[in-house]
């Protein structure tokens, strides 16, 4: 049956993290695997006091097709919050609504990517992000993100002989690594990227879950002309309403509507109307301080037994935020290696591997501290650490 | 600004009906330009009920991350009515949810689609099919749809001359015809593309709002192997909350499922949830009863006001079911012409010319009857009656 697909399916790597969400299911494993909010974290009842009144208010409105922007309330809403909170201005016929952030990507890649063309691409990055892009058969090019964001060496390299369309980031608490770029790095990026024609992607799902340090200047307030920025109420209100959005500038915004209604008409507005409802409603400063001392706590608790558990060598990264830190083993260990000892232990992460374009056998590995109080974190752990002085053992 | 785009995009045609919803907002025209389901008929009252229910049953997993397939029991509903009601089987394993079916067209260009290669297409075809197909640059084939269905002459040369990966159907009630295939015309169908790789797209949207003749046999009966069966609650119950499906072969179902999680992990499974809740407590046959009968009685008198207003070179087609009927002026006159003088009668609807691939001025129109009270009807056709005599004249 191969040759009946397009040959853009075939290069779309199956999710690794989906496979190991079914080891998962056994209670007796303890996940730092997924890539979850905190179930327990949701705001329940606020959301159904919220879409009571949205049936009270609206009436059949909420049931009919609608406009493939999304609700223009909702989209003020987010530029105001962004001008409030990060003194970005924004235009709210500016921002897209999307199915998630994961859609702005694929409505991106539609937009803008002709097969071949370059995708700058932080290595680790994002899985989904990959994923997305594939579709579209461009050429990555892995630029190595580290503590203080992307290495910039490698990106004058890259610019100086590459012609991208595109680089993609998530600056804020990286999806795999924990880390956040410098304020030097992000403008020694936008200095670089401005003698180019390439669209910055500035993938910020994490941005507002910060547990200490301090906030840095987005990249759509460096390069407002040249960034294409992604937001989601997914970390921050509910993840299953399938709610972000785009900003981006206008000759790119009517480009990406007319990508949205090509690809499923409009984003279901009867949960954009509850999501506004109960921002309008509710303090979402507050919500969010309760998710960011809850993510905040497990991380130095994760931090601190990883300190106590795993051998000397065995580095980590130490988020300022979001939902995710960063592993290494020492020479020559594979953390897929780790994997398998680590199932029998009963602890699951996230092999570093799935997060390279390039087919790499990775040290590193990903764990996530957002799903799992801080017992349970200390148990885990332990028995992490105790497969990896095993592995040390085997090797 | 043009070269920074993908030349997919470039390819895509601006939704021509969105922009005459623009016009329809001006109260005193009468419009039958509209797609859309008529919203008096939403099931409101019992969508609430759904919805507390669903808040009461399954807490906060609703609002979690979920699994792109879509809900379980959400497909094996769709695949138990399938059997009931149209003697089809098909495996819940089968079935993908989607936002809404239009999705479900973008997930199978990505799926299959390379650039270049062929798509059969109606003409006039459905636009958002043109649209989200346009995406992958394939090169459209069309063959004419009259009354019985595809011309069958046409679609035999086309296959002996054509490599097609896809041929798109309506075959219920066509978009913007109104038209059904006859039981011969589908069978003959599955005949010419019997010795070939072509899959089939049976988009059926409207198939069970039947109101008058015999339900056909479905070409995923005819010809399982190469069909791809798309669904919908749009017209059935509500279309805001963004719920399709497609059934396909396995193969193909895998892929698909990859292309959705690269577009967007998953649809909203709150909406698919408060669905299921809503079929499972509610008589749903009886629901499209009431629709069937309101859209019967608004399309036979739509039918007696054309015999009535119109002049008798006008021609029609005469629905079996639907919301859409199909008008065609005589000689030398354009749709777009009338759409002028119309428009200053304060009265709309959709000129041919966006429902063909191959820009023609067409002579034909779509009238929409299901948003439309009887009433209205009868005043809305007797203006149309009279900017067709005035372009007559002009002509």
């Amino acid at each position: 049956m191969n040759t009946i697909f397009s040959d853009r399916i075939a290069d779309v790597p199956r999710s690794f993290i989906r496979e190991i969400l079914k080891v998962s299911l056994d209670r007796s494993v303890i996940s730092f695997a997924g890539g979850l909010p905190n179930r327990d974290l949701f705001p329940a009842e606020e959301i159904k006091r919220a879409t009571a009144k949205v049936f009270e208010i609206y009436g059949n409105d909420i049931f009919q097709y609608s406009n493939s922007e999304g609700d223009l309330r909702l989209r003020q809403y987010i530029a105001r919050r962004y001008r409030e909170k990060k003194n970005l201005v924004v235009d709210p016929e500016n921002i897209l609504i999307t199915n998630g952030a994961q859609q702005g990507l694929d409505l991106i890649g539609k937009t803008l990517l002709n097969e071949g063309e370059g995708v700058i691409i932080e290595e680790p990055g994002y899985l989904g992000a990959i994923q997305a892009f594939s579709i579209f058969r461009p050429k990555f090019l892995p630029v190595t993100v580290s503590e203080d964001g992307v290495d910039l060496a490698e990106l004058k390299g890259i610019v100086s002989l590459e012609t991208a369309k595109l680089m993609y980031t998530v600056p804020n608490f990286q999806n795999p690594s924990g880390i956040t770029y410098t304020e030097h790095n992000r403008r020694e990026i936008a200095d670089i990227l401005a003698g180019t024609n390439t669209f910055l992607i500035e993938d910020d799902p994490y941005g507002e879950l910060r547990f200490s340090g301090t906030p840095k200047t987005p990249f759509a307030a460096l390069m407002p002309e040249r960034t294409l920025l992604l937001g989601s109420f997914s970390k921050i209100v509910v993840p299953g309403f399938r709610v972000g959005w785009i900003v981006a500038p206008a000759p790119v915004f009517n480009k990406l509507l007319v990508a949205k209604q090509a690809s499923d008409l409009h984003t279901c507005h009867f949960t954009q109307y509850i999501i506004h409802q109960y921002l309008l409603d509710n303090d979402i400063d507050a919500h969010i301080a309760r998710i960011v001392a809850a993510y905040g706590g497990q991380c130095r608790r994760m931090l601190s037994c990883i300190d106590t558990y795993f051998p000397a060598e065995v580095t980590s990264t130490r988020p300022e935020g979001g939902m995710f830190l960063w592993g290494r083993l020492p020479g020559g260990m594979t953390s897929l290696d780790l994997f398998n000892l680590a199932v029998k232990e009963k602890v699951i992460f996230v092999p570093g591997d799935p997060f390279y374009t390039t087919g790499v056998k990775s040290p590193a590995f990903r764990l996530n501290f957002s799903c799992v109080d801080e017992a349970t974190i200390e148990t885990g752990i332990e028995r992490l650490g105790k497969a990896i002085k095993l592995l040390g053992k085997e090797g």
